[in-house]
């Protein structure tokens, strides 16, 4: 995919994260929409599957036993189990997607992005956030999708995700009704990285002919 | 300047290098033509001006006492000296400008580059340079403008520029014809730093009005 000067470059690991509210799942909506650029993961769960989602699409539906043995083989890069339900990213197709040229989008929980971190030093986290508490807890309640009991866990979460954000790379604020904005500076960070010296290798070599 | 969610930060401070037939010129000419983001540093010298030369335009023009007294007085962002005449960047414009927002573009060489990393280790490094050798030396055949010994002196000094190329940050390939492009590279390195968690202090207390 990469037609410039440095050829071969690897697609780009993204991790994003960010609180409920933040309008991430927009955001990368309009990354895979817009141009072949970006690709998304598609996690793996032991959950049940919920009305109109497909094994493959939505998530991979697995057993307890399978997730277990995914585990013990090392097929994920990340995981973590939830109120009961296992959540990972399966390996092969994360990899082969970079090969590829394209950029890969997890969109994962900052426990997740660190595991991430840890492992692919290289991977970029991106955590996107709304414009402060205030305006986080009115588009939750705009929505209405959840309890108040559910609102109230959500606030409480971000705290703790907030508290995290020196772990991250880049932060961006998803202003009310500016999501394409936010896209676009999604695509700038992608663009900077690609241009990024410590992801090009042998600079000298390839600009002498050698 | 800067009218998002967190607020006063300052600009950013770049070290743009590239060697000869780089087009390193056109592409800073660019960024400040277009849109009021930029600003680029005037350098001080001690050499005599040239031909429709204006003092505190192309140059500050200082006699060898003013400028050993400006390294003194600790007045400098960073200097060297060439074949006899010192070259510097005045400190109190660079900072006067980066408090107000507006990015500062400094068009130094490799060693002045890492002078300024050493002391704002905040400086964002970007080496632009032609599509290989071969096509710098055609850049500077065609344009006429230097003696066989001076091209050969350029490329040579490309190898040295090159070989420190890991101390960069970027590295923007200025393709033939694409200095548009080239620009907007810059234009998106300059976004994504804008959203570096690094330079975004006090994420969770704005975040959550305190």
């Amino acid at each position: 995919m990469e037609t410039g000067f440095f050829k071969n470059k690897k697609g780009l690991l993204f991790v994003v994260s960010g609180p409920a509210g933040s309008g991430k799942g927009t955001i990368m909506k309009m990354l895979m929409e817009n141009g072949n650029d970006y690709a998304l993961s598609v996690s793996a769960t032991t959950r049940a599957p919920g009305l109109n989602e497909r094994d493959g699409v939505e998530y991979h539906f697995k057993t307890r036993e399978q997730f277990e043995s995914m585990i013990a083989n090392g097929e994920l890069l990340e995981y973590a189990e939830y109120v009961g339900n296992y959540y990972g990213t399966p390996k092969a197709p994360a990899l082969e997607v970079l090969g590829t040229g394209k950029h890969l989008l997890l969109e994962i929980d900052v426990v997740g992005g660190l595991q991430i971190k840890k492992a692919y030093p290289e991977a970029i986290l991106v955590m996107i956030v709304p414009p402060g508490a205030a305006e986080q807890e009115r588009r939750l309640r705009d929505r209405g999708r959840d309890s108040e009991e559910s609102i109230l866990r959500r606030l409480e979460r971000a705290k703790d995700e907030l508290k995290q954000i020196e772990l991250y790379d880049y932060i961006l604020v998803n202003e009310t009704g500016k999501a394409e904005e936010t896209a676009n500076a999604f695509r700038a960070i992608t663009a900077a990285e690609m241009n990024a010296v410590a992801r090009t290798p042998d600079v000298y070599n390839t600009f002498f002919g050698k």
